[in-house]
């Protein structure tokens, strides 16, 4: 900030952001809490810096601002635009993620700020202050055919080979942090999973797999690979489960599934009863999985403790600590205890109707 | 970090840290988690960046990393010094604050880290990695001789005008974050103090002051000015209070003095029992005010909830989003109340007949 009084302010680009110009943009501000305060006065965001202060109230209503804002704001002539992080705390913590460009958009360079430099924004403006910003952005976009592999691990079935139940994570993460919990958490217990069934010596019915997907953060390269390669033997899937809303203190298993199938699953995740983590809900939350549960796989995800997940999300705070060892045992114990018994049991869990979404 | 892998740490230059050399410090790691520890190997510290990775206990044994960290690194030869940041809680969070060099011993850099990169420096020893860091920092010492005030609010006592009680915070802050908390929380209520006294007609039997110190962080400069004034005058000072820990939920006041001092402060917080603020505890939490502590004057500071302070204490983070109002006001009128009852009462608060500490 240059004006009203020189501050630094931490900035994390966008992903697939456009750069500044190399003498960077200097220019004033105008601050709207929402897409509708921008259109009802996008005659003030010409030329000037758009700043989204839009408060976090979920995540899938909240990411538009980052997905979308580079967008709104250049069809309103902005030069750039910053977005509020998405998340509802913050120790001066900017939170990256994907931007969504539109061909025929101008392409202004788009960066993630903090909660307390969005709000300070708001305040100077709402006291009618004259806001100027000097934006330095050296972002670069390669597109330069690098391949990346999902890793898989499988036990095979000892009955039934062919059917598969799949736990999963995935392996990649923002550059920010070192992705520990997203998706670190997902990757260690589905690891995990197959390492103790390995180690305990047990043979399930159907073959037990861990995928650990590739490419989720730059748009489910890894899952859609995955599911262009297997969708065809969807029939085959038992059930498929992700985690990917991070490995805190357990509850159970969320699932999206027939209502048979339902009422399996809570048998079976009730035999978790000794961990405590006994509750279901619905739907299963998964990203890499979207392939399988719109051709009505029975899907299953974790059900945990998301209240801080936001706090640590695509932001450099990422990192081992956000976890204790002793919830991720839990969260591995009821992971593998769910998959092994559906893996294992003598029936199949019903499969829905579903036709592909195109 | 250059080796075993690249990554870019976060680091707050430490108080009064000479800078590297323009090129920086390359060197290894050492990392110890005691000033014990690095005793006992001190000859693994010769040329290299020591890092005190000491988990947080409390504020008060924890800093001795912060101010002698560098002292104690450069008599075992390191060119360096790293500190975990004091903090229990972090999100990617440095926290600065002040160092002690001594004449005798080299001043080498001296910097704190995050309690996730320091952590990760620690495992990574810990497995016998070898690590290098590249260390810059530009830091400047100036001693230009700038003046600077405290600033005094005062409501003249209608009929010991020569009897005061102060209300005071500090008006200083670090570089990082705007100080809103540490310490525009204290100068917050002890201004208000004065305002609602005024804006009610009130006129207190005694001098109500409001005393915003200067220069706390440099080491009680403004303090120390103020008790060189105004010390002599002792037997005048009924009750003197600072709020520097944080402007939370208020519980009420801690407080030292005689016992007969502390039974009547007893009395006085009892009053706001409409606020749910009648705690009492000992001794008082004071910076600023320690030389009038130091010759018996009764000492008030703010019981409140400290939980969280220590997650924004002298880093970015330290702004008015660590706040709410309602909680402010509350504290306000806490801070206010006590303080105007201590100024109107019709007797003294007893003193006790310390000395002066030299």
């Amino acid at each position: 900030m240059t004006s009203p009084r020189y501050a630094n302010m931490h900035i994390l680009g966008l992903g697939s952001t456009v750069p500044t110009p190399a003498e960077g943009i200097t220019a004033d501000v105008f601050v709207v809490s929402s897409f509708e305060e921008l259109a009802a006065s996008s005659d003030k965001a010409e030329g000037k810096i758009v700043v989204f202060n839009a408060p976090f109230t979920t995540y899938g209503d909240s990411i538009s601002y980052r997905t979308k804002g580079a967008v709104e704001a250049a069809k309103a002539g902005a030069v750039a635009s910053l977005t509020r992080s998405v998340t509802p705390f913050s120790i001066d913590t900017p939170h990256t993620g994907w931007l969504e460009y539109e061909d025929d958009v101008t392409k202004i360079p788009s960066a993630c700020i903090t909660i307390e430099d969005s709000t300070l924004l708001q305040r100077l403006q709402d006291r009618g202050e004259k806001i100027t910003l000097h934006l330095f952005m050296g972002a670069e976009n390669h597109e330069n055919g690098t391949v990346t592999s999902n890793t898989i691990i499988e036990i095979e079935g000892s009955q039934n080979p062919e059917e598969v139940v799949v736990v999963s994570g995935h392996l990649d993460s923002w550059d920010v942090g070192v992705g520990a919990m997203d998706d670190g958490g997902g990757v260690f217990i589905s690891w995990m999973g197959a390492k103790a069934i390995k180690n305990l010596g047990l043979n399930p019915r159907r073959t037990f797999r861990a995928v650990l997907f590739s490419a989720e953060e730059q748009g489910i390269w890894g899952g859609d690979a995955y599911f262009a390669a297997h969708g065809e033997e969807k029939e085959n899937f038992q059930l498929v489960m992700e985690s990917d809303m991070g490995t805190f203190t357990p509850y159970g298993i969320d699932f999206s599934g027939t209502d048979e199938a339902t009422c399996m699953m809570k048998e079976i995740v009730s035999l978790t009863y000794l961990l405590g983590t006994t509750e279901t809900g619905s739907p299963a939350d998964t990203s890499d999985l979207g392939g399988f549960t719109s051709v009505g796989v029975p899907t299953g995800s974790l059900r945990a403790d998301t209240d801080t997940y936001f706090w640590y999300h695509h932001s450099n705070g990422d990192h081992i600590e956000v976890y204790d060892s002793t919830n991720l045992d839990k969260v591995a114990a009821l992971w593998t205890s769910v998959a092994y018994v559906a893996a294992d049991i003598s029936f199949r869990l019903p499969q829905q109707n579903f036709t592909i979404l195109e």
